[in-house]
């Protein structure tokens, strides 16, 4: 590396550091201080380093760059801004509504993969990267820009100790450890060994270099690639680098300069910036696209009516059965395969198919790595335990990434291990995605061809299924749409709707038949979809039965089925009574717990019987 | 140590084995090698080197034992009745409804401090057990039994990590490596060597042991407390140990033996067992029991009218005031108290302040320990990183945990910061916790005021706080309560019910302000308390206005103040129009994204009369 090239780069790090202060100074707010520390080491990697083509940030086998500490979202715009992407006085609109350079980095943008700015995701979302280039047989690699105070993040371990054990040497991690979070130092201040010693630890090549070294920053990074791990650059920073009278000081956590500020630290600066229009940047090697067809349908599925078959096996048998055609699908579990049965595409496409072990925040991150990378990646737990990965999953509706999620062990009607393993409050949380799809298929043919549509469908989706067998009640040519829903019981006279989804709807149809032999009749609807909800045909159904709907699930009160139903519906007048999971359950066995929790066949017809 | 109380604590470990077998044979399920592979760890704990008082589970002094693994319940559970707690025979009802002997411990149970299950949650929890332990000048050591598979969490990466940092030498854990996953063996086998680095480069002294042999097991023990750091045990395990056909072998995870294998295994296991009962266990030592007041009051607050405070300050100030009266209130913050304002407390009462760093699943974990260690824990940070933690906090509501959560910076209200900041579904996570209180205040008083009822009230609370500045429309000597709400405007002849809460308190007033200057009159209910809702006192407002209600609410339109109205209300006629933040928001001013997203005066005035 030449003195000219260091200087120019050293340069750019510095013009990267004024448009940082800049845009944040003119929006009011942002965080100057942490682009600063971090400059450099985004100087060397975009104009010194990184293989891209810059005026096509979506080019299959471009280096990948995640902006993990995503508050220095500045620096990363200055950077593409000074590729020449697009002008840099566009960088002045930083945080403005009318602009995509928000506060924190989205996919709104070209050159963003993923949303950041909840700490210590960004990893697993490289690990997801750079297990897709192995798949896809592409040579680009990941880097994964980290500070670090989001070291503490659980998420970082847990993505770095999968790393290590799948030997990514394409993942390159960068700490910019500029001691100072937001509130206070951090523990480890610039005691750089101690990172040292857990990535080591952790199966990571680790490098410690002066952070804002050039020469030593980009010595290191030709040395990437070597060996079989991953490598973590973990280099010593200042906070506000470049400007004497902010570096290092406490205080100026997201903390825009005043114009006087501004003026003052720009005169530092000035003299050395250089523009990176020009600098001529290494184009990515010219590996074969990876060119994979969206099948036009799925092979069929062969179900008898009666069949016992539980919806969480039905899940694994439609992951194998589209995954023999689809290799766009890929799946991860968490070390719970034989329960969610991801372990029949785990067993038939084991290339296609990520272990992550018991570390769900991850296991998501990396799904959603492969999401942004083009594939359809269905990720499997119990329900229950998806809410470890519920930020992972907020950001990834943040990304809006094409993400598919199977939680299985739902309700009360898991039985015997009781509350700690039962899912009672996804319905809510995967609700509140934005975009989300939300299924919860009752029957093993409902469940496959849901799992079809979750494939072919461009969005988050989730697929709550259950642990006891179901029979099976759709013909195998029945069709299951988003926005759709099953009416299974209706005829004139009928007294009251009733709303059910998963083990409910037996429920509902045994109090249908126990109140048919009394001589009084209800609708069953079977809520196969309950995100977006068939609103139209809740309603046509409710008005038929004076406005009367009893909504009946295997989950908590608060923000499943009846909210669903009652939030969208009560507008039009309709009357929603819901029966749920109204406490804390215990451990028993399902039939016991449907019966104490209110939500079985004696208990639809109790309170229809109420209400008529 | 002599002979034989290592021979009798070697049958005790055999006995303990026997009775998880018969358990989960009696129940048809359960986890019996994951017993297995523990049995002498916990035997070695339970009758050879914990100092507790068997039949006082409870007395403050006894050390403390939490089984992070909590799948191995029936080894837990034979313990406490070897220790003569209650009749071996129980144990044989374990997963029947009518025992508390569930399928994974709870706190119904006077010897299990907190609900586990979900793995990797014990070790958070034992740290604040030993924080608390220090706080209250006790010696009593927390030891906490974890899985190999659960390392596999980064939460518990991130309690190591805190342990490290505070150098609590008065917590243990031990890990029982015994190779064998749920689904497959775990990634590093009987690799122990692996773990001890990791954990030494976070902190812990470490020390490798064989975990089948007592007298390894019982040294190593002897010498807890040595030195400033955390102790843990890495202790090589055979699945199944005891049962010649099962140790070691795959597909045995959560196997329940049939009646002839038990037979099998028992025949094996007897010659050796011993009872518990009868063994002389170490007393706690005696030191002064922390007798705390619970104060009948807390100082009054003095705000005036029109003052413009923001609730996340006002929150601060609270947790100030309440401290300085309170000493049961301990506060916790992860990175982020000067946004949260729980700096406030932190300055004035640094020994009951416990800064967690950014690891939000940890902070909760911690505050747990203090919470059942009898302290009332208030955990701050922003709302959206409170989803870093919906699995704890899932887990605290099993445990019933005395639990304060402060979630900052809620809705588009933020502004420029982006949606990766913004809280828009933490009233649908905070609402589906069983027997949990949601507050979500508008001004300073009011949310001083529900400071005050957290603190006061038994359980699971979470308090909803905003950036901006808001002025104060509560005079000092209102009151507020669980199930309340504030009826601020009402009038003979109001058009229709507009239901609010944080913000858009204020957007609802100047709405009435506005249709009020057209001769049109509405009714404004602040709903400070999202649950309970103020459901009587909406329902009477609806039934004057035609039942026409709309909600409004800076959060997603799932889970939150409109679901909660609809959900409850719509059985009764009501007519609830939600209005919520319908999409995935933008950065921008605060001001336009209320506009934007339809949640502000204009869009209430605009909704009010497209109903009327």
């Amino acid at each position: 590396m030449n003195d000219i090239d260091i200087e120019t780069i050293k340069g750019i790090a510095n013009q990267l550091r004024i448009h940082s202060i800049a845009a944040t100074t003119a929006a009011g707010s942002g965080h100057p201080t942490s682009c600063c520390s971090a400059a450099d080491l985004v100087a060397a990697l975009f104009f010194g380093h990184m293989r891209y083509l810059p005026k096509d940030p979506h080019y299959y086998n471009n280096d990948r760059f995640i902006l993990s500490k995503g508050h220095a979202a500045p620096l990363l715009y200055a950077a593409w801004a000074e590729t020449g992407l697009f002008p840099a006085e566009e960088l002045l609109k930083l945080r403005q509504l009318g602009s995509d350079l928000e506060g924190h980095p989205t996919p709104r943008l070209s050159f963003v993969d993923v949303a950041t700015g909840s700490l210590g995701q960004g990893l697993s979302v490289g690990v997801g990267m750079a297990l897709c280039a192995r798949l896809d047989h592409l040579d680009y690699r990941t880097y994964v820009l980290m500070g670090d105070g989001e070291c503490a993040e659980g998420s970082v371990w847990e993505a770095a100790s999968l790393a290590g054990i799948l030997q990514l040497n394409n993942l390159i991690a960068l700490v910019d450890i500029n001691r100072l979070g937001q509130s206070q130092p951090t523990p480890f201040g610039h005691d750089i060994a101690t990172y040292r010693r857990r990535f080591e630890s952790f199966g990571w090549r680790t490098e410690e270099i002066d952070g804002h070294d050039l020469d030593e920053i980009l010595e290191v990074l030709a040395a990437v690639g070597l060996g079989t791990q991953p490598l973590v650059l973990l280099a010593k920073t200042l906070k506000g680098a470049g400007i004497s009278f902010i570096q290092d000081k406490e205080g100026w956590h997201g903390r825009a300069l005043t114009k006087e500020e501004e003026a003052r630290a720009i005169a530092e600066l000035q003299p050395t910036a250089k523009s990176g229009v020009g600098v001529p940047i290494p184009p990515p090697s010219q590996l074969p696209e990876p060119k994979i067809e969206t099948p036009a349908s799925y092979p069929p599925v062969a179900y008898k009516i009666g069949d016992k078959v539980a919806t969480r096996e039905a899940f694994g048998n439609a992951l194998a059965r589209i995954g023999a055609v689809d290799r766009r699908v890929v799946a991860l579990d968490g070390d719970t395969m034989n329960s969610t049965y991801s372990e029949k595409f785990a067993q038939r496409f084991p290339e296609r198919f990520t272990e992550c072990y018991i570390a769900e925040q991850n296991m998501v991150g990396v799904a959603t790595g492969f999401a942004v990378r083009g594939k359809v990646p269905f990720a499997s737990t119990f329900a229950c335990f998806l809410t470890r990965a519920h930020d992972q999953i907020r950001v990834a509706g943040i990304s809006m990434a094409n993400l598919k999620f199977a939680g299985s062990h739902v309700g009360v009607s898991i039985g015997e291990d009781g509350p700690s393993q039962m899912g009672l409050e996804d319905l809510g949380m995967a609700r509140a995605v934005p975009g989300s799809v939300v299924f919860y298929p009752c029957d093993a043919v409902s469940a496959e061809k849901l799992v079809d549509q979750m494939a072919q469908h461009k969005g988050i989706t989730y697929l709550r299924t259950s642990r006891p067998k179901t029979a099976v009640i759709y013909n195998n040519d029945a069709s299951f749409t988003i926005g759709g829903a099953g009416v299974l019981r209706q005829s004139a006279n009928d007294k009251v709707t009733v709303v059910a989804a998963g083990v409910t709807v037996y429920e509902a149809l045994k109090a249908a038949d126990t109140l048919q032999n009394e001589g009084v009749g209800i609708t069953v609807i079977d809520a196969y979809c309950v995100k977006p909800l068939a609103k139209e045909v809740i309603k046509a159904a409710a008005q038929k039965t004076n406005n009367l709907v009893i909504t009946v699930e295997d989950h908590y009160p608060e923000g499943g089925l009846g909210d669903a139903v009652a939030g969208e519906l009560s507008a039009e007048g309709v009357r929603v009574h819901k029966l749920a999971v109204f406490e804390l359950p215990h451990s028993g066995k399902p039939e016991e717990l449907m019966s104490k929790y209110g939500i079985d066949a004696a208990a639809i017809v109790k309170k229809a019987k109420a209400l008529i």
